[in-house]
């Protein structure tokens, strides 16, 4: 049976980990600011699937003291992957998967020269940390994992990774497996960079984009030059999933997108693993990306402000 | 000698009609919701050019009352636009000019649907009425004055408009007549273009923006898509302008845009003029400007939002 652990027990980190857990798997979670809280009176999820306690945890304030792993967890925001570096090497046995479960792209070739078995998870959830120890979650919950290999290559399905979405599935949690990561990885672009960036630089959540036409044909053009950015890859992302994906949106209870949070609460942005790193990748495809280019330099702009 | 009238007594009109009436210049002021307060106390300009008073000034409610003038000088808001089919026949002789000191482009045309002689008045001043009456001068004063001809052909300088410039100048304003208005107006929505729509986007002053060296080159960027759409009107604006406007405006003391002063009060905001009708121009000339649409569905989500 796979021993897990969770770094950064945030919302996700914690949800995800608080679900495994239950599920009654073994589970290690590094905790920063809400280490001494959770070690006392364990970790909370509300959720609409029916809230629970965990009144007793395995809880870390450093990973010196954690047993190495099967699974590593990363639930840290990307603006954190810099501490991977001490984070992950106490962790690790030379079979262990490192798993980050981040937005955006380009972050996984750094960690795949830290670990030998590096995957991407790609979380579809909407829940927030709203005290010490306590995760409300709010809406959806599924994961895509998928393989990382050298350069983005489609890598199938590993039965390491299907081991994990096993226990993923025994907690609950529909996980989809992915052969190919970087395909993924730009589906979830197409919503995150428009939604995400917009929603920063013009205050609003996504009910008030959705509702506002001339907004919406703005978002569809920013999704089709990130789609066009795929293709650039060799990913194919056709019109009708962007459509979908607005539909989706459309029907979503108003929203407040993770970057909106991070900019509210005076965090910096993950600005490198949203923008930075596909447009890069845009560009080395000669991919013409103007709109995504400056909403990252407007939200460059407003993260340097926020910071003063 | 000209006898001027001015509509739209606030910041702008309040200010060059003062100053034209000081110079010795019979002048007519059209007023709103000031009226009461200027026909009993009169306009008054604090100003680094000396402040001073006018107890007296001819204050109107009503067109119908002011006498025909040689001179019209508009200075409402482009947003008050439609208004003008119901100001200014009162107001016209045959020989009279109306003379559009507004910004962006393309509100010449439909007032030479209603005049026989029109002008372009392009403003370089930073004022504020601060109070009923009460116009606060900051900083510059100039103004360049053009000609309009149908289409916006090249129209030289008339003797009219080089009578009206001589006013001006016995006011002390430092005016240019410009022999091609379509290409002066180009010149100004460089400026206005990336620091009215970027000051309302990003909560900025130009103080703001300016030190910060990655949104210059936004700005930069932008400012190159203005002066390709003023190519595509054969008006050419060499990069060594854009860079006279940039290092210009770092000089500058910090500024709210006058766009972004709207935004702060509510008012609708002047898009048509400085984003619509540009967009427009640069499109049946086939010049794409991904950016200056981009920046203008983002303003007028930001103006539809603030207006609810």
């Amino acid at each position: 049976m796979n021993r897990y652990a969770v770094l950064g027990t945030g919302a996700l980190g914690g949800f995800y980990g608080s679900r495994l857990q239950k599920a009654g798997l073994e589970v290690h979670f590094l905790l920063h600011s809400d280490y001494e809280h959770v070690r006392q009176y364990g970790l909370r999820v509300i959720s609409p699937d029916g809230d629970f306690l965990l009144p007793q945890v395995n809880a870390y304030g450093n990973v010196e003291q954690m047993p190495p792993c099967d699974v590593v967890l990363v639930a840290l925001k990307t603006t954190q992957n810099h501490l991977l570096d001490q984070l992950l090497p106490p962790l690790l046995n030379p079979d262990s998967i490192v798993i980050l479960m981040q937005n955006g792209l380009g972050a996984e070739p750094t960690i795949a020269k830290i670990a030998r078995h590096v995957a991407g998870g790609l979380c579809f959830i909407c829940a927030h940390k709203i005290g010490p120890g306590v995760i409300q979650h709010i809406d959806y919950k599924a994961i895509a994992l998928g393989t990382y290999l050298e350069g983005y290559q489609p890598a199938g399905v590993s039965p390491q990774l299907a081991a994990v979405a096993q226990d993923f599935q025994k907690a609950g949690i529909p996980t989809e497996l992915s052969p190919d990561l970087l395909l993924t990885r730009w589906q979830k672009l197409v919503w995150n960079i428009p939604f995400n960036g917009l929603s920063v630089v013009l205050n609003a959540t996504t009910a008030q984009m959705m509702a506002d036409p001339g907004l919406v044909e703005l978002i569809r053009q920013i999704m089709q030059e990130v789609a066009r950015a795929a293709a650039g890859c060799d990913r194919t992302i056709p019109p009708s999933y962007l459509e979908e994906r607005l539909a989706h949106t459309k029907n979503m209870r108003p929203y407040l997108t993770s970057m909106k949070l991070d900019y509210d609460h005076h965090r910096p942005l993950e600005l490198e693993t949203i923008f930075h790193n596909p447009i890069q990748m845009a560009r080395r495809n000669r991919v013409a990306t103007p709109l995504t280019e400056m909403l990252y330099q407007q939200l460059q702009f407003l993260d340097r402000q926020n910071q003063i």
